[in-house]
């Protein structure tokens, strides 16, 4: 399998994260976003929304995204599992990575993408080119600041996000935590549950793929 | 089973289309949002997302999101499969579903709830107000106009947005194209494939539900 990816950004970063739990190895090529790779013919050709990660598997389908991505790989992958086990343990966990992505991934990246220099008429993601607008710019930084609150409260009750087990919500949102720094949003000193939290996941051999 | 429901709006028509599929029925709870009976205290309690639709299982469980609904029934209630059945099928559902909840429903609510009247103060849903923003409600109005083309153009290939088999992203789709109606956008005449979908799947009797 062939993932391609781009190191620095987030959402490949969920991909890697999924395959090092699960221990599959695959052929990485590194889609240079900041140049604009993403969106020139080669690469559009491979995935026609522009955007990374992408999963090719050895018969040459290609899964686009990290939902599709995640759900391959728990099918014919299943140990350990990621998506959970029960039905109820695969519906709490759909549900908060569900969660981490509208209330965290959104807010984070509106904040980040209607603001830097380098996102000038790209404030969305994929080929259409968006202006960005300032007032979303201060909404996201209010809605990721509204999921750190979110996060640390949940994370009072429950070792994980999704639950009592490790799963791809923890993935989900331990990526969103850290692509908060690049707007110095940072765990704040009261948020102790989240601080315990990202303490564990960052110790996983996972947290660094 | 009791689904908290709300019969005008997008997001609990998809749990209503979903269990009406499955051959399920429920006890039905209706949460006027129009009054914002969801920011109550009485359903706060049920959902602290101030959110519907919300399915209350029969152990007092609750699922708080389509994404946890879906995935337990299906899990629950497997036939007539709605997630896939193949590692593959059900990644390219998942994946389908997502661009159809990213590409369709968050333009449209964004150009809907920027713009109307009635969501001045509640321009995204759940108990933080944000005040509308102009320009995001155009700029819903290109997404919403850019995921038409885009599902028409899967449509020319595909006989259901997520393959050859009806599934949750034709619910998911289904649903957004009738809110997208709320703006005035309509399936163009020039999008014939769009259209043959749509009149298939408003036949089923699920789409009344």
């Amino acid at each position: 399998m062939i993932l391609y990816d781009c190191t620095p950004a987030p959402n490949p970063r969920r991909a890697r994260i999924f395959l090092a739990e699960k221990g599959i190895e695959v052929e990485k090529r590194q889609v240079d976003l900041a140049a604009g790779a993403q969106l020139r013919p080669e690469f559009m050709a491979i995935n026609p929304f522009g955007t990374v990660p992408v999963l090719e598997l050895d018969d040459g389908t290609r899964l686009h995204d990290n939902a599709s991505i995640a759900r391959y790989l728990e099918e014919t992958c299943p140990e350990p599992p990621l998506l959970g086990t029960t039905p109820i343990e695969k519906a709490q966990i759909a549900e908060w990575n569900a969660r981490v992505e509208y209330e965290g991934f959104l807010g984070i990246a509106e904040a980040f993408r209607n603001r830097a220099k380098g996102f000038k008429g790209r404030a969305l993601t994929g080929k259409r080119p968006y202006e960005q607008i300032p007032a979303l710019a201060e909404r996201g930084l209010a809605r990721a600041e509204d999921f750190f609150v979110l996060l640390d409260e949940r994370l009072k009750e429950s070792r994980y996000v999704g639950g009592a087990r490790f799963s791809v919500a923890d993935i989900s949102a331990v990526v969103a935590v850290d692509f908060a720094g690049r707007l110095k949003l940072e765990i704040g000193t009261d948020q102790a549950a989240l601080r315990r939290w990202h303490d564990e996941v960052a110790a996983r051999p996972s947290y660094s793929a």
